[in-house]
């Protein structure tokens, strides 16, 4: 038990959007995942395009310092509605990896497909879907909308697949 | 002389891109322009996505720590070749508006056609004409590429707007 705890480790997902950027803590310990909190950073759409990027930093660098993650994942959404679009979350995703790796923490990056297949068990799926499992595996999970959920979906995500690397590794070196 | 002096401001010019971010600094005092000076910062394309926007950040706060200036002109480039490159340009670009934002600085956007109008006199023009056109307008400007140069006549946009700005505005009080 005692080495179970040693290696629990704190993740945040993050799925970022310009509007409404989600965001999940969770703990990770071998098999095990533990719900730690989530919510949404929002900008304020009545600012600037460059202080509304601040907003959302301000926003995730507190959420770090708060709950002192040790590594982030963030979705890698592609919203291909129009350039303008994609342009807008291309900025919003520029912050939402850049505030974890100047804190020093490993970002690593999922497709939404990867999110699913890793919380759902199958590589689609709506958003209902997503919510709902996160329950089935957090039961304690407690997020206000989809954006956090989504979040959360990402963490669980980088959870699976550090366990499966690390597993690969140790029979590799056995 | 010495009011004209009191009224120069300096303005940094940032052409984002996440390969090459070209930056230009000139002090702009009434119709005269001065050049400071310009560059590029690069990022390392073997280093992860989030490490190559922390580096993209790093330059450009030192370059605004080493020249203090006091305004930002931020290019609305709209590269609309793919999705892939839009979402990439998106995220320097999210890195290129924080930047100055956070340091306290008023971030001004022009589309590619008002920074060719100010510089070139048409909405229209290649590269080519910009860095021409840079040349005449700050003979003592040196650069090292058309990635500098672009933010230099960024910088000239916003000069050339902000004192227009400010003539509309006294006409408008006088």
């Amino acid at each position: 038990m005692a080495s179970a705890m040693a290696t629990a480790i704190r993740i945040i997902g993050i799925d970022p959007g310009l509007r409404r950027t989600g965001w999940g803590v969770i703990e990770s310990a071998g098999n095990s995942l533990r719900f730690i909190a989530a919510g949404t950073i929002q900008s304020d759409d009545t600012c600037s395009l460059a202080e509304r990027l601040c907003q959302l930093h301000d926003g995730l660098a507190a959420i770090l310092q708060q709950f002192s993650p040790e590594e982030a994942a963030v979705e890698h959404t592609f919203v291909n509605v129009n350039p303008t679009s994609t342009l807008k979350l291309g900025q919003a995703r520029g912050i939402a990896l850049l505030v974890p790796a100047r804190a020093g923490l490993a970002v690593a990056e999922y497709t939404p497909n990867a999110v699913k297949k890793a919380v759902i068990g199958v590589g689609h799926g709506d958003k209902k879907q997503i919510q709902m499992m996160v329950k089935v595996l957090m039961p304690k999970a407690v997020y206000n909308g989809a954006d956090s959920a989504d979040a959360l979906a990402i963490a669980i995500c980088h959870a699976h697949h550090r366990v499966v690397t690390r597993r690969i590794s140790l029979a590799a070196s056995s």
